[in-house]
Order: C-alpha cells, then sequence, then structure tokens
C-alpha cells in the first residue's frame, strides 16, 4: 500500500449526473418528491456510467482484529467475543450473517490480527497482522509497518474483488475495544476533546464512558508530539499507526483502493465513517465514491459525518456495527434504483405534467 | 361503517411483549444495539401473537378520488392528473407499481370517486361515491351518508381481505389537491392554524402556499360553527365530511377495520397520517394496530406524528404519498423480522455476554 498511497483517485463523469437528473426530472412524480431515493439513483448513474444502474456484484467483508487498549477497562463486553463472533459469522448467527443470507450478497471475514486465532473456519480467511495491536495507553498500537500491512490487506482484497467485477462495497468491522480506538482517531483528526466523540460502544454505563474518554484523552496527549508534522500540519498515517487498529487501517486500504478504482463505497457506522475520514485526509476526492448508508447511535458518529459532510440514508437508531446498517440500506438502495430505471415518463404514461 | 365505527378494538396480548423483549436480549449483539428494527419486531412479535412473527401477505391498496378544492388553485398539477395517475397505476409506470412489483406484493387501486371515471383497467375497482368532493370553500365537501358510504370502501375492502389471510395493511392515497383536505381535517384536529399544517403537496411555491393555506383557513371558519358538538368537544366524522376527501374517509375505514379485527396497518405519509390520526380520534386504541412507515418531507406530517406520538421507521425526504414510501420500508421491515427470528443466541453461538 505504501507505494499506491498516493494513487489518483478515480474521476466522476459528471456528465451523467445531469443526464440522470433528466431523467427524474421526466419520471411521473412530482419533481424531487422521491427525495433521497432520487439522490441515491443519480450518484449510482455517475458512478457507473449509465442511466439504468443496476447493483449487481456487492460483497461484504469484515475486518476483525483485537485492541490493547480493552486492558483499559474501556468495552462491556470480553476480548474473547472478537473470535467468538468470527465463529459466529461463519455458522450464520450473527445480525451479518442473517442480513447478508436474506439480501443474496457473499460474507467475508478476514482476520487482520485477533489475539486468538480461529480454528479454520468457513468464510474465513486469515490476513493476521499481529495477535491483537499493543494498548496504545502505553505505546503505539502497530508499528508504521503494520499499519501499511494491514492497509495491504484491504486492498489486496478489493484488487482481487476488482476481478470478479466488484460493483459496491460493503465493509464492516468486529473488534472488542475498537469504538476507543475509532474515537480516538477522529478525536486528532477532528481537533476535539476526546469525550465529544466517546460514547457507549457495545453498552458502557455512563461512568465508565467518563473513564473511555480519559482513557482516551491521556493517550492522545501522551503521543500528541508525534501526530504532528514539521510544518505543523497532522499526520494522517501517524494516528492510524499509534491510536488505530489493523481492522480500521484495512478499511482504510479497502476504501482508499476503491476510491482509485473507482468502486464505489457503502460505509456502515461510526468506526467505518472513522476510516473513511482518515481516507478522506489521505486523499480528499475519495469522498466522491462513498456513499454513508445510516447514522448510528454512538454519539461521535454525527461528528464524524459533519466533517465528511455526509447525509447517510437511514437512521434506525443502530450501534452494531458489523456492517449491519450498511448492509440494511442495500434493500433500499435498491428500490432506489428500480424506481429509477423502471418508472413511466410524463409522456410514456399520458400524465400531464405540472401546470 | 355506521354501525361498525364504534366496535371495539382488538386488544393486543402483551404477553407476547415480554417475550420478545426476552429473546432480543438473547440475541448475539449488545442489548439495544439493533435500534428500530428491534422495537419492529416486538411489535409484529405481539401483533401475530408469535415469536416467530413473518409478513406473507401484505397488500398494497391505493384510494384515488378528486376534490372540488382543486377549483381554488391550490394544487401545482391539473385535476386530470388522478385519473390520468391511475391508468399509470395500472400499467406499471407509477412509483408505487414499481415498488409493488420488485416487493412482489399485490397492488390494488380502488376509485372512489375522480371527476373522470377511467375506462376498465386491469387492478382498478370501481367504487365511486360521486364525480369528486364538492368545493369545501364554499359548502360541504360530502354528505354525512357520502362519508358513511367512503369509509365503507374500506371497511368492506378489509373485510375481504382478511379472508385472504391479509396480515400488514398498506394504503395510500391519489387525488389531486389532497393535502388541502388533509391540512384543513389535521388544522382543525390538532386546533392549529391551517398555516402551520399547509405546504407545496406536488410542489407549490411559496406564494402559492400561502394563497393554498389562507383558503384553507377561510374554509375552516366558514364550517366552524358545525364542526363542534353541543359539549364544546369536536365532531370528528363532522370534520371529515365537510372538509375531508371520499379516499381519505375510505382510509379512515379501512384503518379502523383493521384495528377491529386485529391486522397491522403499515402508515404512509401526510395524507395517510391524517387518516390516522381522524380513526384514533374515533377510537384512540386503533394507534395500537398502526406502524408508521416513514416522515415525510410536507411540514404537517411532523405535527400529526407529534400529535400521535409516532416515530416513523423512515426518513428520505419523500412526499409523494401513493403508499411509496409504506411500501419502501417493508424492505426494512422483513429484515428486522429476519433477524429476530435467525440471528444465534449467546448460548447457542457460544458468545461471552456482558461483563
Amino acid at each position: 500500500m505504501k507505494e499506491q498511497i498516493n494513487n489518483p483517485i478515480a474521476e466522476l463523469d459528471q456528465s451523467y449526473y445531469d443526464l440522470a437528473c433528466s431523467r427524474q426530472s421526466q419520471l411521473t412524480k412530482p419533481l424531487g418528491s422521491l427525495g433521497t431515493l432520487e439522490d441515491i439513483a443519480i450518484k449510482f448513474c455517475v458512478w457507473q456510467k449509465t442511466l439504468s444502474p443496476v447493483i449487481k456484484n456487492p460483497v461484504i467483508v469484515i475486518f476483525a482484529a483485537d485492541h490493547g487498549i480493552a486492558n483499559e477497562n474501556v468495552s462491556a463486553f470480553p476480548q474473547a467475543v472478537t473470535t467468538e463472533m468470527i465463529r459466529n459469522f461463519s455458522n450464520g448467527g450473527a445480525a451479518i450473517s442473517v442480513l447478508a443470507k436474506s439480501l443474496k450478497i457473499p460474507l467475508q471475514v478476514i482476520d487482520v490480527g485477533t489475539v486468538v486465532e480461529a480454528e479454520n473456519l468457513d468464510g474465513v480467511i486469515s490476513k493476521r497482522i499481529a495477535a491483537g495491536t499493543k494498548n496504545f495507553a502505553v505505546e503505539p498500537a502497530m508499528s508504521l509497518d503494520e499499519c501499511y500491512q494491514a492497509m495491504s490487506v484491504g486492498e489486496q482484497l478489493i484488487k482481487q474483488e476488482k476481478k470478479n467485477a466488484l460493483d459496491v462495497f460493503i465493509a464492516g468491522e468486529m473488534g472488542i475495544a475498537n469504538t476507543s480506538s475509532a474515537s480516538a482517531i477522529s478525536s486528532v483528526l477532528l481537533n476535539l476533546p476526546a469525550e465529544k466523540l466517546t460514547g457507549p460502544g457495545t453498552g458502557l454505563d455512563q461512568k465508565s464512558i467518563i473513564h473511555k474518554a480519559n482513557i482516551i484523552q491521556t493517550a492522545i496527549e501522551f503521543h500528541q508530539s508525534n501526530f504532528t508534522n514539521d510544518d505543523g500540519t497532522i499526520d494522517v498515517l501517524r494516528v492510524l499507526q499509534t491510536v488505530g487498529g489493523f481492522e480500521i487501517a484495512a478499511l482504510v486500504g479497502a476504501y482508499l483502493t476503491c476510491a482509485q478504482q473507482g468502486i464505489p463505497i457503502l460505509v456502515d457506522g461510526f468506526i467505518c465513517s472513522v476510516a473513511a475520514l482518515v481516507a478522506t485526509r489521505i486523499a480528499p476526492k475519495a469522498i466522491n465514491w462513498m456513499c454513508f448508508s445510516h447514522k448510528s447511535l454512538e454519539p461521535g458518529h454525527q461528528l464524524v459525518l459533519d466533517a465528511l459532510t455526509a447525509t447517510p440514508i437511514l437512521s434506525l437508531n443502530m450501534r452494531l456495527g458489523e456492517a449491519s446498517g450498511a448492509a440494511l440500506s442495500i434493500a433500499t438502495i435498491k428500490l432506489a434504483l428500480e424506481l429509477h430505471n423502471n418508472m413511466a415518463t410524463f409522456e410514456q404514461a399520458a400524465v400531464s405534467n405540472k401546470k
């Protein structure tokens, strides 16, 4: 990934924006009355360079890894859950497994570095960088080389899937304590106190959230001098390396590669949006290839969405991760495309237009 | 409908609420992390008296009618569009036609009284009360007898569909100028000035919205003395008769009958929510059988939802009517039920629960 990180982002063909808007204005409905569904269809027309966009080959990929920061008692669940949930993904019992099956979308799980490696499991690939990151309260979560390795896992996945005609990339994450990592990254990148970006994660009470925010804030201050370049700007990769996680770095690598290759990205909740934020800080135009699926209940998510000037499609008070919100939104997106493709025009239907 | 209007509303079996919550708490996810999806699944467990709810036999019904108030230049589209859109529904070109086909839900259209009757069309049933309502700016929209007749169209439909094992009722409406009728009804029932409940409908500009609100406010004041019972309370049926529409009355009759028969109702946007408001003013417990599908961009909708203490599932800036938002939400609802039914429990998956 090191060599590819500054590759150019694929350009959008804006002529399809005008053509798609023109078609929407001819369909038998008051202009704009399908709201967000019109915006979605127009986006896909531009991405696919067509007036009849379809989603044929989406994939859902869960990057899983463990976090040394879990030692600081920042999660409501024990660390063993990361690997236990990998088994659950594989066995079909997790939320994302149920959604993927129902939506007929292939689900892959990539172990980027859990503490306990799972046995061989159907649909689970091992691309382990290490047995979890280090505890960023006391040392950098990973080396810069490990950070690039994790990003390369995402990069290689996308390059492989592109050969299979991947047309929407849906990613999720699993990793006990990874909201702490996401809160730390976004706190540094948005230059906001950790408490603004720290929430309950899997279900901390108010007292534990304060403890979690304090751990993150102290860690940021401890590492602060490493985050800044000589010219005073933030070194985004250094932040990712120091307080990030293997699965978050893999997401960043995958998102950047999608944007370079012109593959639309459906972003899940808080942690995936933080990875999207990192990707856009590396390559601002990467945002052109992203669609934000849902607004999580995790309180930091809105601040990250605001920073990305992103408006998510759904808002269902979800806070599960594992690509569940993104997968869910595919049902709405597919209907938006069907409406765009299959509604009659005023002329075809002989319906009178606006007075 | 006159004899049935005060029939008792079907009782909910609250024991299924506790059982459904208990199952949700055992599924392999942090408690509450599926947000609204959990609420939806629990509702359906109670409605269907099961822990494995499924939607097998939904129907989408569009009630269409014309409005005399259209003479007052309150719509951006000509009145001919009501009948033209009935043809478009039948021919498969309208938004709801595309959604119904994609979702594999049968679509019926019932003409409750358009100005111009359409020729025989596939999927369109004639239950015409009259050739449109009268102009409520100068006289009552319909007689009380016509109001009951229109409500009976909804009642009879539900009784017929119940024989076909209807398990979710999805209704929509079509009728040029029917937001004026809905705004007038809700303005009286919520005791708010018409301007608070009047919006662009199919796409009026700001000046025309002010004109529309003035027309409605003046009409309400003109009829005001007829709306009040001797004891000072509002006569809800008199309001429906005086400023309502045939399709809105049919919706009210259908919603009341669903609630009496224990059939869940998926409420569409502004106009359907006003019909739901009327139904709950007649029988407050009718709300127990309603699920609100989406928040419309029509500004009065939020006030009506607030009055019903209803939180809709989706918020997609839609303002089309014709059951489009309700149909769209079925995709999300079905996934919510699949998650509830098919996720593994912590015990089944051997995943550690919260510390």
